[in-house]
């Protein structure tokens, strides 16, 4: 029997920097959140998707839907706690990436399926770009970081559900989900993410999905 | 009497990640050097273009062309011999980036007209992935790096031309002029990037620029 595969996206940000909640923006005909669960949806049994609110009965094609937290990891431990005990593996995806690809959940499921060491999976790009530490509210340089070594990393990410809930008990907070399991001793592999799963983040971010999004040319 | 501006324009590259001169490609009808140049020649009076060889005649809009070195360092170095000393401001540009808009390479000169204390000035985006470090050759995540005092520096980028020759003189390779300005104490300003200002690396950006570049749809 395949281990059972379910999904969580996270749309739960009130879009302070965006001036709106962006994740109900339509994109090339779909509202970006819509984006987000069907691509989802391609690799999981299930999809939990965590709003900011219900809001009465739109579901954006996910199987269950629940309120969110006031902050990511309080809307992804509320996401965990409605995927099914059965499930295996889990996939956690931001809503403000629309344009991940099917085979990208495919890539960050499948060394969880191969190797039973491996907790968790996240795909990252290398760090094209000079980076320079700029102290906080300043606006000249501090200094230039090596950058040799790292990685920018995006959703889909993908855990064991049993890690995953673990890292998520501690109440600890983090943007991504990988450092909490990280924190607890996981293994997290790094497979390669993908330069058109562009965030969005700002209103100009927007303008390059719109041109990035299938089918809009 | 302005302040004189020249640019040089860097497509000193072999191409190696990119398995042919990355910069000769022809993207919506023109080749990705010539749209570096063009935008540089906005800012600048003169353009300096180093290219792997002089290529016979092409300038590609260049008004001077020299021939690079083996590494960016020694590539901008060789231009910068070609700038006229008359010249007080040098912008310097990475040929693989061809969709830098003329308003960012007004908005790094700027500074530098404003205010006599700044020796260079950057373009730079927030960091908007959470960013990892990976060992060298290894497939797992070793730590979490903190992200908040961070951006990530594109170019053009812009510095009096007697401080970055004299950042230049001591030899000292760096992927990034700014950090050998830094090194010999010059004040580096930040300014915000451009989204679209993707830099050309690897086959798959060339998809991404296709899509970006003005006049494709």
């Amino acid at each position: 029997v395949p281990a059972a595969v379910w999904a969580v996206v996270v749309a739960g940000g009130s879009g302070s920097r965006f001036g709106r909640p962006k994740q109900f923006h339509v994109l090339a005909g779909r509202p970006v959140v819509e984006w987000a669960v069907t691509a989802a949806r391609s690799v999981a049994e299930g999809v939990v998707l965590v709003l900011p609110d219900t809001r009465g009965d739109v579901s954006f094609g996910a199987d269950v839907v629940v309120a969110g937290g006031p902050t990511r990891s309080s809307s992804v431990r509320l996401g965990l706690g409605a995927v099914p005990d059965a499930a295996e593996i889990v996939v956690v995806h931001d809503a403000a990436r629309p344009l991940a690809s099917e085979a990208l959940f495919r890539a960050v499921v499948a060394p969880l399926l191969d190797d039973p060491t491996v907790t968790g999976v996240v795909c990252a790009l290398p760090v094209a770009d000079t980076l320079k530490r700029v102290a906080r509210g300043a606006a000249s340089v501090v200094e230039t970081v090596d950058r040799s070594e790292l990685v920018a990393v995006q959703t889909p990410q993908a855990f064991r559900l049993e890690a995953l809930r673990a890292a998520h008990a501690t109440g600890a907070d983090a943007t991504d989900d990988a450092a909490l399991v990280e924190a607890g001793g996981g293994t997290v592999r790094v497979v390669p993410g993908e330069r058109g799963n562009v965030k969005l983040t700002t209103p100009d971010d927007l303008v390059l999905l719109e041109r990035l999004a299938p089918g809009e040319r």
